[in-house]
């Protein structure tokens, strides 16, 4: 079954942006590749916060490869935008429509935290992809918000990469079967 | 110098406890030892909260050896208590009573967050030691709130042990000279 991994980059005190959306104290280590992890997925969904920032940057509808799909959880969008790409907000819903498009490859949750929040609520993710850079931002946009319950995690990988970044993998350890849908 | 070393254990979504102060989350992995962490600290620097949450526990004053010293941040601490462990809250001065009393090993910030994030508001803080549990407890008790600027830090060490639990240590990366006091 295809898995919604939610994959992150979040300064060391667990912020994901700026109060103005910025991420610039992200960084990209020379001797790490995100080409392992978009080798895994073929569906990428993001929030409308993640979209527009997404768009000011001038890349936000376009995928690594033309082979994925993107989509966006539409919320408060303009009119225009919500017909082009027709979505839902409702967690469910979304996954549950890629779920049913086809087998294969995961999905990428990319954010933001409001929606991985939703995402938490629903016990909808099943991987966490982490890159901690060694700074500490200062509270702003929390990578996840609260209103979620508790959720164990399992580590499934754990890698050091230059100038102090690091790539955490965990898989969601549950107990009971994992979804009602 | 005696360096003050931040250390903490932390969900993974950057939270040191639970609304009423409990950390069950925490765990200690069998094959983890605070050892060698211990070996290189004499004095713990804790707040008015994680004291009396030590108090609740039964160990809050007593050091894990009797060569170490304790002191606390007693602001809005009882008189009684306050005429047993006189301190202060101001971190310059808990720093610089410690650094003046002698030199030798390493000044163990316990927490909690208030007083870390007193300590890096005042750039007191020279290394994080933090350890990440694998689960997400939601939002309630941040390891570091709000209202200090950001911090960069150096990646030391980045050791996985055994139930996914991680242990980074960080150095303080400072392009200016270090203290004024």
């Amino acid at each position: 079954m295809r898995k919604v991994v939610l994959g992150l980059g979040i300064s060391l005190d667990g912020y994901i942006a700026r109060p103005d959306g910025a991420v610039d104290f992200l960084f990209m280590p020379k001797d790490y590749s995100m080409g392992p992890f978009f080798a895994t997925v073929d569906e990428a969904i993001m929030g409308r916060k993640t979209y527009e920032v997404g768009l000011k940057l001038g890349g936000g509808l376009r995928s690594p490869s033309r082979r994925w799909r993107c989509t966006f959880s539409l919320t408060r969008m303009p009119q225009e935008t919500r017909r082009r790409s027709p979505s839902s907000t409702n967690p469910r819903k979304l996954s549950l429509r890629s779920f049913g498009k086809r087998s294969g490859k995961n999905i990428w949750l990319m954010g933001g935290g409001e929606l991985a929040r939703d995402f938490l609520k629903d016990d909808l993710v099943d991987e966490l992809y982490i890159g901690i850079v060694p700074v500490l931002i200062r509270r702003r946009h929390p990578a996840l918000p609260s209103g979620f319950p508790q959720r164990e995690f399992t580590l499934l990988e754990n890698k050091t990469f230059s100038k102090g970044m690091i790539a955490l993998k965990y898989a969601r350890t549950r107990k009971k079967p994992k979804r009602k849908m």
